[in-house]
């Protein structure tokens, strides 16, 4: 599949100008809307839009005058007449789908402009992946632009990822056509100590004249935030609370304010316009990860501006934060946000500002959905084989490489514990005393009380053998079962958490089976599995196919025993190594306190 | 002189994270000042702004932690700390100063970037005369980014301008560094009509991701404007009223409202924001033209913005519409346009938002003016020997040469007489009956009442030796007298206006001889002398001078009798063959209700 070249305004010029003069016909033309005008703040009934070659030709009262016998009509009917939505940051790989499948399930609700920063793919795949994921966005008939990821590895000397980005990689990125700035600089600590690495693919974006994304994730708004600001990332989607929000637009970023699956930043951030009266310029509405399900139930930006507007907000200065403030932040303003002449046709038709039913999107011109059904492909990129086979594990793994031997002679052993904190991404950093059968640690049952379970991090990017084994409690798991994931952030190796070695060996194989995914097994039987064959984080099946697939997942590994609520996310982050207190990686069991390795099991004293 | 360049963020990210991270100390520290914060429209007392390498590292409550030594302190005393001032569209030829003189006038009034058109150089240089602006503007202390003229000549085919503006002259000048867009797009009947040579020009420009400048001097908002607006230019400071900054604000514009000597724009078109409400961000301040007398006597951006304050505008917004609009429209809110890390340390306190006195002036970290007095050094450019002597006569002029034979045997003829009218830039066309002595047409006295005088275009580009010579009336003008000047938009020949042709001769001549200017003559005296002896339109003596010598000329014209209020305008508008009625061009006299020539002596019937 070739990729389309979307031809540029001033190539597109002559046409705009003899439509909107009336020398020649529009293509379409969307009649008798209420114009809602995201530059002035205004709602202006009785407009028509006319459109030529994919982009806006004139925004006028009566398009009548430039309409032909060919041209298209679209009846708005007195309808409302918006943007179509932004996404101002967020990672596909976390919808568990490819850029294709992804673009298919949120069209419908409106978002035609996604900013995606390809950072789980990075890790995996590195450069190549992050192309990849470019050139199948550019394939799209919405806007994907792409943010190159910033921090691969994102704890460096403390895991190690299939690929790594270099300064390098950022400046050669920054040539390709579909990319928009810098990925979120999440090595906060890294530009606050002026690390060369950092500060140099900081360079890079900003000699390109591109946009730094950042990621600032601490509550500290003192001398570490000014030198993170200093340093040049232009905007943050950490905040969570009133002050971060208004700390950062006083600093000259753009507080961007996400509603994800898991995330609820916008209630307590947005008050700073609500409530405080801010310019609201500067606040921005994303999403950064949405799983399948919420794509397939929920909504996507539609759903965060309706969540933005019950937070009580004006429902065209929400408008305003996932539209025009998103495009004018990624100097696109000129390109995408508004319903002005030269911007790409990009208009949804809904019938109420408030609980905005999307129900005409047309993208570039075209019409993509109708009352929630997509009416157009999303071609998918020919993916290499190696991108279908990033499972990489050296040999068959069995019950052997899960043991964890005991010092000679001991009964009991005193164990360091990741322990999971429910609806919390931070973990906690635990010790338990674990009994000892035939020299090796045991858990599951014969740990009671505490709860404590196997978790094993497997080596899948070089075949290197290699297998971690650390102890894990808190999902509550019980009988003889195994749950292995390829998704680990952020180097997306193989985390297998079990109760039972022999069924942690039976997941894993399995993955390495299927190309990576999900699995949970109990008793030697596989209870659920999704297959995410690209990368080993993506799926290329519909998002309804994978959001059940993850539904089943998840009832799984509630059959299992595990009460958690997002016992998923939890499993996946386990090897996240920038979150504190305890993580896993290939290297060890890390205290991300210190930043140090610890061992498993505390020496005997 | 060698250019300066003033180093970038990323090359100053490691001392500005140091300084703000408390590592190293800062050069300079305002101390104890209210933080005017743009960005959020907040005023914030209690902060500090911490500056290194002419950057702004942190703004902060107490900035004594990145306090060494050798800081030098500013004691800010609880006055106001607002961002540098923006001039978002000027020519600094309207000044008749060059760049750095006219920098040294209008630093002590707090602008401390500007975004200039050197549109009259354009058309007597070409593009190197644009590059000798540019150098000299990138010379100077405070940011004066260039626009590249777009229009030279403003009207192809009805005049001969020194030299001309190709779309390969436009790509050019996007590579150089301190070119930020293209200038005011006046040919907008061009563009409405999809002239291919505009559309390259405004093509090069978007291509190279900088902002097309528009000027659509049109009250006509239907087709025409729609197809200037597809077109491609970005703003627009032509409006005049409330309607018509509305709707360019609407159709994704930025509408710049001027206060120029002669512009009376704001009041006019802020109601946009004042009384309807609008979203104040697309609206931007700027100047356009300011004479040497207004940026001695009255100033200049601050003059604007207290005379928005004046108009009903909070203080804040029009603040707002001086800095950060002005910055982000031109994609340089990262660099200038507020008081936040990493952006150019242009600082200005003051003590009172609404009467803004300029108390102190910082620019690039560095105290450039303080009460009115400028601090530092304007370099001048090493003008090249060529672009002092670009008035070139061809021979010297006599009498002779302003002779207007009447047809064998008139006794009086029937003349198109240039009507100038009083506040207007329009004139009008206009017919008298002129007396005939020994074969030539005679005004002056001879005319009695209808006042009117010759008026002669004198080539002055290429030596040809030409002279046109036609007929105006509305100047007041009486005795021996004639007035010239090189300064005569837009091709920039010598416009020569007298009563008696030997006095026109001499005052022609008198400009050849000292490269250019503006002189009166009476009498055979020459009452008053502006030398401008760059490009025949700029002189590089100090502000005040220029303004005295410039009141001495209207005092002059005066004397002679004018009691026109913009008399020197009017004077040297009338070779400005795109505004009605009837104009003088080198090619002859020109109806530009038609844009075709017309003959000075209607045809005996």
């Amino acid at each position: 599949m070739e990729q389309t070249h979307f031809p540029t305004w001033p190539e597109t010029a002559p046409k705009l100008i003899s439509v909107a003069a009336g020398r020649a016909p529009a293509d379409t033309v969307i009649r008798g809307g209420i114009w809602v005008n995201v530059h002035t703040r205004e709602v202006l009934p009785g407009h028509d839009i006319a459109i030529v070659a994919g982009r806006i030709a004139c925004v006028v009262p009566d398009a009548t005058y430039c309409t032909g016998p060919d041209t298209q009509i679209i009846e708005a009917n007195g309808r409302y007449m918006i943007p179509g939505l932004c996404d101002a940051h967020m990672h596909i790989e976390s919808g568990m789908l490819t850029p294709a499948e992804f673009a298919r399930a949120v069209i419908p609700h409106g978002t035609t402009s996604m900013f995606t920063d390809p950072h789980e793919i990075a890790n995996v795949m590195g450069l190549e992946g992050v192309r990849l994921m470019h050139d199948e966005a550019l394939l799209q008939p919405v806007n994907i632009f792409t943010q190159m990821p910033s921090c691969a590895p994102s704890a460096p000397g403390l895991e190690t990822t299939g690929h790594e980005i270099s300064p390098e990689d950022v400046a050669e990125a920054m040539t390709w056509p579909g990319i928009v700035g810098l990925g979120e600089m999440m090595n906060f600590p890294g530009v606050a100590n002026a690390d060369p690495k950092m500060l140099a693919e900081i360079a890079a974006t900003q000699n390109a004249g591109k946009t730094v994304g950042g990621h600032y994730a601490s509550p500290d708004l003192g001398p570490d935030f000014a030198a993170y600001v200093a340093g040049g990332p232009a905007d943050d989607h950490e905040g969570t609370c009133e002050a971060d929000a208004i700390a950062r637009m006083r600093q000259g970023m753009r507080s961007m304010i996400r509603l994800g699956s898991a995330w609820y930043d916008v209630e307590t951030q947005i008050t700073a316009i609500t409530k405080k009266g801010l310019d609201p310029r500067n606040m921005i509405l994303c999403t950064d990860d949405c799983h399948s399900g919420t794509l397939v139930n929920d909504g996507h930006m539609n759903r965060v501006v309706r969540h933005a507007i019950d937070c009580g907000c004006d429902p065209v200065v929400a408008l305003q934060m996932a539209t025009i403030n998103t495009a004018t932040h990624f100097g696109l303003e000129r390109e995408i946000g508004s319903l002005t002449p030269g911007r790409r046709a990009d208009v949804i038709l809904t019938s109420d500002l408030r609980t905005l039913p999307i129900e005409v999107v047309v993208a570039r011109g075209q019409v993509v959905a109708k009352s929630g059904s997509i009416t157009v492909e999303c071609p998918h990129l020919q993916w290499p084989d190696h991108a279908r086979g990033t499972v990489h594990l050296g040999h068959a793994l069995s019950d052997a490489d899960f043991r964890i031997a005991a010092p000679e002679g001991a009964n009991q052993v005193r164990a360091n514990v990741i322990g999971v904190v429910e609806n919390q991404a931070p973990t906690r950093a635990l010790q338990f005393d674990l009994p000892v059968r035939n020299g090796l640690v045991e858990t599951g049952e014969l740990s009671g009380e505490a709860d404590v379970c196997q978790i094993a991090l497997v080596e899948r990017h070089r075949a290197t053998g290699g297998v971690t084994n650390a102890f894990v409690s808190g999902f509550g798991y019980q009988g003889c079962m195994a749950m292995a994931s390829t998704v680990a952030h952020d180097s997306h190796h193989m985390i297998v958490v079990g109760t039972d070695r022999a069924q942690m060996a039976l997941a894993a194989n399995r993955l390495a089976e299927v190309g990576g995914g999900i699995t949970v097994f109990r008793d030697g039987q596989e209870l659920a599995l999704v297959e995410l064959p690209i990368a080993g984080l993506m799926s290329d099946s519909p998002a309804t196919d994978v959001a059940a697939k993850a539904q089943a997942m998840m009832e799984a590994m509630q059959a299992c025993g595990c009460q958690l609520n997002n016992a998923y996310m939890q499993h996946s982050l386990l090897a996240l190594v920038v979150i504190p207190e305890l993580r896993i990686s290939d290297l060890g069991l890390v205290d991300v306190r210190s930043f140090t390795k610890i061992p498993v099991l505390e020496p005997v004293s």
